[in-house]
């Protein structure tokens, strides 16, 4: 089985050394890893950096089997988007999504604390911010849609708080993905 | 042809009016639009409240002939992670996805200024921010995966600057979206 690992850590310099612990868990789980820098698949070519990469990411996930998502929140309140969209596109496809978050709380608690305040209660009983938004409070790791996908394809949303200076490196939570995936297989 | 209409409206109270608006310019140009809270078309009964939103959204999407999502970011430099899942699971079902955003700025510049300062370059000359992330620098809207999947389904991203106060309700660009469709399918 091939695991396509979508988050954020492709932006870390260190990111080659992260694949390479990701994939090695992956292989201790009789699984193949497929991190997004890997080279890409036969992709047609494209007239730009960027859309070669996209390309290639597509490419990684249509042959891979399931997917496992760092949902780890990214600058804010909520995973990575380009994780998010990357979720949304296995989920489509019918094959099993996993994702794990090493930060604590939950969807409703990150958003209040990052809007400081900024909020008040509709009569509803809803909190809504200074542009009028509602503040999902569903008690999920984040938006709906992204934990509603995991459940939906009968994976696992892991929540292992990690402190902040560990929180992009700690693999025990995605261990935990890669077993329950392995269990899902069997 | 019926079109999802993506996008964090869903949190406005007056998102009602805004779905009534959105749809009657679908019909406009001869297409149906189909909003989130929109009743959902048959899906198994769910345990929960939330679950049964997600299924059905994805029923509503696995319904509809092509996605339009806004992508005004919300509460950071990023849209909603909702709309990022919405938007990957529509293009990896192969169908046409469009995108608008009425905020100015791309994603570098958001990001660099939300992380007011708290960045320095790499050797490589890239930005990275304190948790040593770099700082997607493409000049593209948002994240390199929301861009490229919209130009990979021969969609477009119209960016059309508003001022806050009527960045959530100002359908212009919206209706860029949908002329563009309709061009599309002649």
């Amino acid at each position: 089985m091939r695991v396509y690992l979508a988050g954020p850590e492709v932006f870390l310099a260190d990111r080659d050394d992260i694949a390479a612990a990701k994939k090695a868990i992956c292989a201790e789980h009789g699984m193949v890893g497929v991190f997004p820098t890997d080279p890409a698949p036969q992709v047609p070519p494209a007239e730009t950096n960027w859309m070669q990469i996209y390309l290639g990411n597509e490419a990684h996930i249509h042959g891979c089997d399931a997917l496992i998502a760092n949902l780890t929140p990214f600058r804010g309140a909520s995973a990575d988007p380009g994780t998010a969209y990357e979720l949304g596109f296995m989920r489509a496809l019918g094959r099993p999504v996993l994702g794990y978050s090493n930060a604590a709380g939950n969807f409703t608690t990150r958003s209040l604390g990052l809007l400081r305040g900024a909020v008040h209660r509709r009569a509803s009983g809803a909190w809504e911010d200074a542009d009028g938004m509602e503040v999902e409070d569903f008690g999920l790791t984040d938006n709906l849609m992204l934990d509603g996908g995991i459940a939906a394809s009968g994976g696992v949303l892991v929540v292992n708080p990690i402190a902040e200076a560990a929180r992009w490196r700690d693999l025990n939570a995605f261990t935990r993905c890669v077993a329950h995936l392995a269990a899902m297989k069997r």
